[in-house]
């Protein structure tokens, strides 16, 4: 019954589906620990624990991968961010977030009752999130409120523009002022090669369901040595449970299938730059349709890409579907992810496309634009 | 690779999986939705709002069959357990739990830095935890703290001597102090009929993993009309996104499966007393053996037995592998579930086994039994 609601055979062009995808070995890891507690068969007291499958294993991998000196398990990135906020932060503290952040990241600030500073982007059309900005809004807090946040986060690439921002001159910064530094990778750990120590940063989150291309919800928050003691506090009565974790977090087969995925990492960030380039060919091409625009930073340097439509708007308006008609058209094109009836603009990943798929989603949106300019 | 490590052929004795096993038309939602965001296809500003698959109308479903005013997908009752905590209680604040809860729940406290008074249980062999000794407990609160305790936990069946506890005198009792009752139904709803509204529960978490058979992490809490507002609080800035949820929690195949499971529970929790004749069943025929004893309330009203068996431990003293004989053996007759080395005691489940492999059980227990006694 639910089987008609998936969408395997088709090209998915939503950005949060795009990194997750699974290949058919992980589909069958998956099912291999699908029943309850499998992952917990031979638990050894707690999840970071369990060498059978080899999850003790996973995290210094993990650590490894992501250059962290801790790493835990969390049920995805906002979890995460909810954790660092939850134990870094009183009610009323003061953190600096990025305005490009996910929301998310605003509601977690809401759940720790913080109070928000956001820095600024630059106006239209790049939205980006400049150091520059990020040092003003610090010296503003520390002007208004006397003293310095007690957190800073930065979206490391946004799910709007898909801009990639300077982690490294940002996590300088905020050295330089003594704040803590979270970065948000959701977007780029498991894409492109993320380094937690060459970036700088003290609190990484990773969505393992956006990005790791594994079944969620799973994500990683990486730990730097200096807070090691706050996050992976024991129970007082349990000693080997995590406070922070209540004990474990993802007792599922998403768990397994990371290990299993893990080692297959370091290729698929080592071929990031082929992914760059499909985004750029895409954004090329179809810029070249009509009155088409990449919003965000130019040139990609991510598979995310926000594209201004008016051309297929005005399209839209003289159609007999009104602005159904262009997910309609590539529907029929085995090519899905649009909100239906959204024309003005919409955002879009190329990632893990094959360039014969890039080339066959540049024809159809090129064989729908032609074909409806000649029915006027 | 991870194959090896997985059980499936085996009859798994280990009372946190017992609940959890899913059948083959649960494994094929849980494949179709493998993928990261699967889930979130149609997403429509929030997962409870999702209309394809129909998550939304799940959530009603979900409060009708659990009783409950609202429901909310959590990744497992834990995370149930804290959010209701963190909510309600500042640190320092008092809370009730009764001393057989899981060790989960400890935790949770420790991690809104509550202060915890338990209730006792009664003496060995039956660890019971009684209405008396709750409301004593809360007697001794109020004398020592000059007020009632800001929440009341109590473990509806609990994870070492599966008791089943009189959770609708116990609620009373909160209701005559005023003491908002959360219900810990881990090990009961989705396998024997829980009505948040019947036993007087102002909170209920469920743990779908362990109880609902499909894969994790997923659970449930039930919330009743009076604390609505404080757990279904909306972000400002985003009027769709919860708090409480960071927006939305287990946006995963875990939620699909529920989906397809729950029109099947009304009929298996309905089935419920068959299993605790199993369980009785199994009691009656280990006591035989020689001195082994069902530990906790007799008769059993669930299928979590714990079993004391100084026979057996007698049996490894002289046993060349010692107290690893057990295990083996039983690995030898395709039977899991029990921790290497253990004799002294251990805890099984028989849910869920047919009444085929209950009696190939008892066989198994008697057959290793008699030829061990032989080869004396």
């Amino acid at each position: 019954m639910l089987n008609r609601y998936r969408e395997e055979y088709f090209i998915n062009l939503n950005p949060i589906q795009a990194g997750g995808k699974t290949n058919s070995l992980i589909r069958k890891v998956a099912t291999n620990f699908v029943d309850g507690y499998s992952i917990c068969d031979y638990c050894a007291g707690a999840l970071h624990r369990i060498e059978k499958p080899p999850v003790c294993k996973l995290i210094i991998d993990l650590a490894k991968f992501l250059g962290t000196d801790e790493v835990v398990l969390t049920h995805g990135a906002r979890e995460g961010k909810f954790m660092v906020m939850n134990l870094l932060l009183d009610p009323g503290d003061v953190i600096i977030i990025d305005s490009n952040r996910h929301y998310s990241t605003y509601v977690a600030t809401e759940g720790v009752k913080a109070r928000v500073y956001e820095v600024p982007c630059t106006s239209y059309p790049y939205f980006e999130i400049t150091p520059d900005a990020y040092e003003e809004t610090i010296k503003e807090i520390i002007k208004k409120e006397g003293t310095s946040p007690k957190l800073a986060l930065l979206t490391h690439v946004d799910g709007d523009y898909g801009n990639l921002t300077n982690a490294l001159e940002i996590s300088s910064i905020c050295k330089k002022y003594e704040i803590p530094f979270l970065l948000n990778a959701a977007y780029t750990a498991g894409r492109m090669k993320v380094n937690a120590k060459e970036l700088g940063v003290d609190f990484l989150v990773c969505s393992c369901h956006k990005s790791f291309g594994i079944p969620g919800p799973l994500g990683i928050l990486g730990i730097s040595e200096k807070y090691k003691d706050i996050f992976l506090k024991k129970s007082e009565k349990y000693p080997k449970k995590d406070i922070s974790l209540l004990g474990c977090t993802s007792r599922s087969a998403s768990t397994a299938t990371l290990i299993e995925t893990l080692p297959h990492l370091e290729n698929r960030v080592e071929n990031y730059e082929e992914e760059v380039e499909k985004a750029r060919f895409f954004v090329e091409r179809m810029e070249s349709l009509g009155e088409i625009k990449q919003i965000g930073v130019k040139p990609k340097k991510h598979d995310l890409i926000r594209l201004e439509t008016p051309f297929l708007y005005e399209m839209g308006l003289k159609h007999r579907k009104k602005g159904y008609f262009l997910y309609e058209e590539l529907q029929d094109r085995g090519i899905t992810g649009l909100t239906p009836g959204q024309t003005k603009w919409f955002k879009i990943s190329t990632y893990g496309l094959t360039w014969k798929q890039v080339k066959y989603l540049v024809g159809a949106f090129e064989e729908i634009v032609h074909q409806e300019t000649n029915n006027f």
